[in-house]
């Protein structure tokens, strides 16, 4: 038996009621089984605008509880209504109440997983600056992944300290897991410590082996240019990174490195029909995993949050505010992290029935 | 009236006279005009190897003049003996003599350059360790680039400081222009200054538009995540970037920026049939640029050595001592790099003449 996939409609002024309603209707396969926690009038709104532009428009069913959306039928929106005083917003524009509708549905979904409720959750975007408008709770969190990592710390009873996650980026050809993210190169370096990448091998390897189902092949790439050229061009890869790996190999994980920055990244990338030499690349700072992921293009991108007792992805993009109500923004991105959160959500059931 | 381009052997150890065999082989119209400099026996070693798996062995002409090489039938590989006291090296160790022989191919190619006797050179690749084992003078210089860099100084009366030089890696679909190259991460960061920035559009602009016909449009890479959102990430966007950018701007160069590095490369990128929305990204440092340009395989990557008195490219890969002696090396960066070198060149010489 298994349980819905709730995906989070993101900040009702951008493109994610649109690309929701857009998936639910040209990707009913990978939709079924799925409902939207939000707003039931926005959904309504954006399956308007999609008719709009030549095609039918999707009915959506209001629900009451997640189980009701695996009875929905195909080509349906089930919606379940989780903002409290909800209101129409005008697209395109950053509002207090589009932060406030936006992060009560991710708030809802997360509690939702935590409590084991839903199998997954997939978060369309939200916008930062709506997210700072939107008042407490909310404003104090950057983004998904700081107050998802809050509701499980919540959760845990643990504080936040010891909830560690970890952004992965994955597409057809290529997976990468941060060390850090969102922060300046000068600090990014300062964050590459034996306990930081020795904690990402560790996250990486636990989320890999659910997503394989085998023990996966990681590679480990340096900081320095040559990954240091044996100390020349830096010591971090000496000092930091080694240290981690050998750790990381003594706990029995399959890890190699580090790597030339420059070639690791194309040694993993899976072509048409052939297989990476790694099953992802462990990376130094944002940008280093992320340029590669996104040189060919940003349409099929997905996130994942690793090391959460929950799962959770989303598409590799933003709200879209310039192109949002005129049913042109494209759901691809969207429709792969379904994929990729039932594939997750499926295993980790499975993995939790079989402990 | 053409001149001739030379190409230098590289390391005689190494895949160099290999790949330079085959590209005269394999690629005749592209190597038409052009001649090798370095040592004859090493090349006729080399052309038997190729010979050895199965395709006919091209006979060597050894020339006296570059421009002996304009009037060299093509599918002959003509041969200018450049290096003083050859001898045998042996294929894939590391060895003064081969260090010796590959510098002494570069100081005169570089020479020729300068002198105006030839209208490029291309370099096939030496070993580091060969080089350093070399002896005085070469093995004061880390690699190719600074020894051009020398004789150039040299060569105009002038300091070394006084001769700055950046490295484009370019291939079919991307053109890259690094402000640092071998130094740690953390120097490089440091090494972003206005000055340094504002030199690199300034080289970068010089060279597009010798190679393009047209004032070329330049995109500049943030250096920290998201360019910095606005200060949040780092300062460098707002304290060193941006203003070299105004005053480039200011000198009438098409530059944009500082982007978000995780996406420009993938929006600079050409596709199948597709124009990138910039001709040239300049990246703040060595994997930056490098990650984008190597991502989809090092077959067709060019060096390009920018800011000197002189055209050269190179191969975007070593020695490969590993498979070096059994003619198994891809010659398809090695023509690529000549076809570069035509095309800056002759554009060089006809600006020059019409000055």
């Amino acid at each position: 038996m298994h349980k819905p996939i709730a995906i989070t409609m993101g900040d009702p002024a951008g493109i994610g009621p649109e690309i929701v309603a857009k998936a639910f209707r040209d990707a009913a396969d990978v939709t079924q089984g799925c409902f939207v926690a939000g707003d039931v009038a926005t959904l309504r709104r954006a399956s308007r605008w999609l008719a709009g532009v030549g095609a039918i428009q999707l009915p959506v069913v209001v629900i009451e509880a997640p189980g009701d959306a695996l009875t929905v039928p195909p080509r349906c929106i089930p919606v379940l209504q989780v903002v409290a005083d909800p209101a129409p917003v005008t697209v395109g524009a950053v509002s207090a109440l589009a932060g406030r509708m936006a992060a009560e549905s991710v708030v809802w979904a997360a509690d939702a997983a935590l409590r084991g409720d839903i199998a997954a959750l997939v978060t369309a975007p939200l916008h930062k600056e709506s997210l700072a408008a939107a008042g407490m709770p909310h404003c104090q969190f950057p983004g998904h992944t700081e107050m998802l990592q809050h509701r499980a710390a919540v959760a845990a009873g643990v504080a936040v300290s010891e909830m560690p996650v970890r952004m992965m980026l994955a597409n057809d050809e290529l997976r990468t897991v941060l060390v850090s993210i969102h922060m300046s190169l000068r600090k990014a370096i300062d964050a590459v410590t034996t306990d930081a990448v020795l904690q990402t091998l560790q996250i990486t390897a636990a989320a890999l082996e659910r997503l394989l189902g085998r023990r996966p092949r990681i590679a480990v790439a340096g900081l320095n240019p040559h990954a240091g050229e044996g100390g020349l061009f830096g010591s971090e890869e000496r000092e930091a990174i080694m240290p981690a790996i050998e750790r990381a190999r003594a706990q029995g994980l399959d890890v190699d490195g580090p790597f030339a920055p420059d070639t690791v990244f194309m040694r993993a990338r899976a072509g048409a029909g052939t297989v990476g030499a790694f099953d992802v690349v462990v990376a130094m700072y944002h940008d280093q995993g992320l340029i590669p992921v996104k040189y060919l293009g940003v349409d099929k991108g997905v996130n994942v949050t690793l090391g959460l007792p929950l799962v959770r992805t989303s598409p590799d993009h933003g709200t879209a505010f310039d192109i949002a109500g005129t049913g042109r923004a494209d759901a691809a991105s969207l429709v792969e992290a379904i994929r990729m959160a039932r594939t997750l959500g499926a295993l980790s059931v499975a993995h939790v029935a079989g402990v």
